[in-house]
């Protein structure tokens, strides 16, 4: 029996709606929409009443907690477009990145400059009419929102595994270990458009490669709660890229636009032993787990939590 | 864009807990077990509670609902081992058949003779403390309790899928479509060790020939309410046989035991084409999604409830 990956997995998805005890009010579009889009940490909470200080342009309507529910905080009904309700949640959240609120999250420091779309059904289809509004990557931890991401394993035929070092300026997890191409998908991007710009841009892995040899796997799914206490519930879409055989040598991924230190091509027993000792970046831990399970390499034999895993892999954050 | 096969998900994975308004009592090992193991409707409940009729035998425990939770069920504390549970749960559901109680779900025609385990936790470790009890395969459905097979896809490189028709004989799903090969996990075996089983009763495989070429790929878990309406949360071990290439003559599952009337090799259109017809036995159809998924066919690009479903295909039962 191989020593569990459970704790692995819980380092990732570490955090449960059921069960936690913190006070959180729930972000729905409107307050009969069938669907949680966000949970707001009181601190947050309290300064998104604050700053909703002008009668004559309301933008949330809050409705309180009562027995069974928490109290549901949505966008006033004026705001009825992703447009309108994406450009209220832009001066909101640039106010308080200027006024050096939340600074260890939306700081300019950390500030992305990217925009990443937040859907009314978080599993929905991607589509204009699912679209709830757009919001800056790294404020949407602040509400709790769901973001989408891809994340590839490109792999040789003998099972070793292209495993990248994060850069050292990279401003979250900065020398962690990663999945071979990952990234956030932005507004007006497919999932596959993502990473094959991905690809390109951090591996240097040219176009044709990857349309031809990448292969969508699935999607995993959970529920992280950062060291900062934001709540970042996350859906990556998932990809093998086996490297055909005999082009081992052709076909390399190499550091091109600085986000990675360097690539390494490493055995199963490294990258588990790697991922016992915390060396990976959570969410990429979790995905390489799930490309074992997916290849046979952790059976329900081999691995006592192998059902825990398998369903935490693809959660639905305790919203229903 | 491909028709969404998010209905055809939907006609297995077609009960939820947390909207269903059937009144429904939590059955847990004991009143401060963490997991329920089963959700017992009224009818059963109620038979329950007038077997329970010897003082100097009590079998259960009752605590009632209250505002914020359901009436839990519990063994009585004198039952505090497996075989004591097992064999209490025997001679009630033995007095229901030959009584003629439940005859649409344990007639003597539907008794299976075959014994499953039940777990205290439904996603924890196959290990003997873990187990709660063993009971009748076809009883289980009338506790809701979680119940565990295998299935496997065998394919050949041009992919097309070996597809069974279940027997006309079979007490259940007579004359549908099935999974290469499934079947439920006897009491005492691994899931690897039930599929080299299954495979060679059903479909005339050889142990020898599975045991290299079978691999196991993930798991799936659906929250089934049955056309009785008896709840049958499942959970069931995903592999995947690829046919050696140049060697699809000679590995041709071939029926044997009776279960299944004939195989033929048929390709993705077809059996797609089949699935929206309604023609597959419900959760062979979400085992064949899953397939998909995983090697690529069904995508986020292609398929609208992509997230929606693979979610789904890998659900916790609202237990949380």
């Amino acid at each position: 029996m191989v020593r569990s990956l459970l704790p692995v997995l819980e380092t990732c998805d570490n955090f449960r709606l059921a069960t936690d005890s913190e006070h959180l009010t729930e972000f729905r579009l409107t307050p009969d929409a069938k669907h949680i889009i966000g949970l707001i940490p009181d601190a947050v909470f309290t300064a998104l009443q604050e700053s909703d200080n002008d009668p004559e342009q309301p933008v949330w309507d809050i409705r309180p907690e009562n027995d069974t529910s928490r109290a549901t905080l949505t966008f006033h009904p004026r705001l009825d477009s992703a447009k309108s309700r994406s450009e209220a949640l832009k001066t909101i959240v640039e106010g308080w990145r200027d006024g050096g609120l939340f600074p260890n999250q939306i700081s300019l420091r950390l500030w992305r400059n990217e925009l990443y779309t937040i859907y009314a059904d978080a599993f929905g289809p991607r589509t204009e009419d699912n679209i709830a509004f757009y919001l800056e990557r790294t404020a949407c931890a602040l509400f709790g929102l769901v973001t989408y991401g891809v994340h590839m394993t490109m792999y040789t035929q003998d099972w070793k595994v292209w495993v990248p070092t994060r850069a050292k300026t990279k401003q979250t997890w900065a020398l962690y270990l990663d999945n071979t191409v990952a990234g956030g998908i932005p507004h007006g991007m497919t999932a596959f458009d993502s990473l094959v710009k991905e690809c390109s841009e951090e591996a240097n892995l040219k176009e044709e490669f990857v349309k031809k040899n990448a292969r969508a796997c699935g999607a995993v799914s959970y529920f992280f709660r950062s060291e900062k206490g934001f709540l970042q519930p996350e859906v990556q879409f998932i990809y093998d890229l086996p490297v055909p055989v005999g082009q081992e040598e052709t076909y390399i991924p190499r550091p091109l636009d600085g986000e990675v230190e360097s690539f390494t091509l490493e055995t199963f027993d490294y990258v588990i032993e790697m991922m016992h000792g915390g060396r990976f970046k959570p969410n990429c831990a979790l995905v390489f787990i799930d490309f074992m399970i997916r290849h046979g390499k952790i059976t329900a034999e081999n691995e006592p939590n192998y059902l825990e895993i398998m369903s935490r892999l693809h959660g639905r954050f305790g919203y229903e």
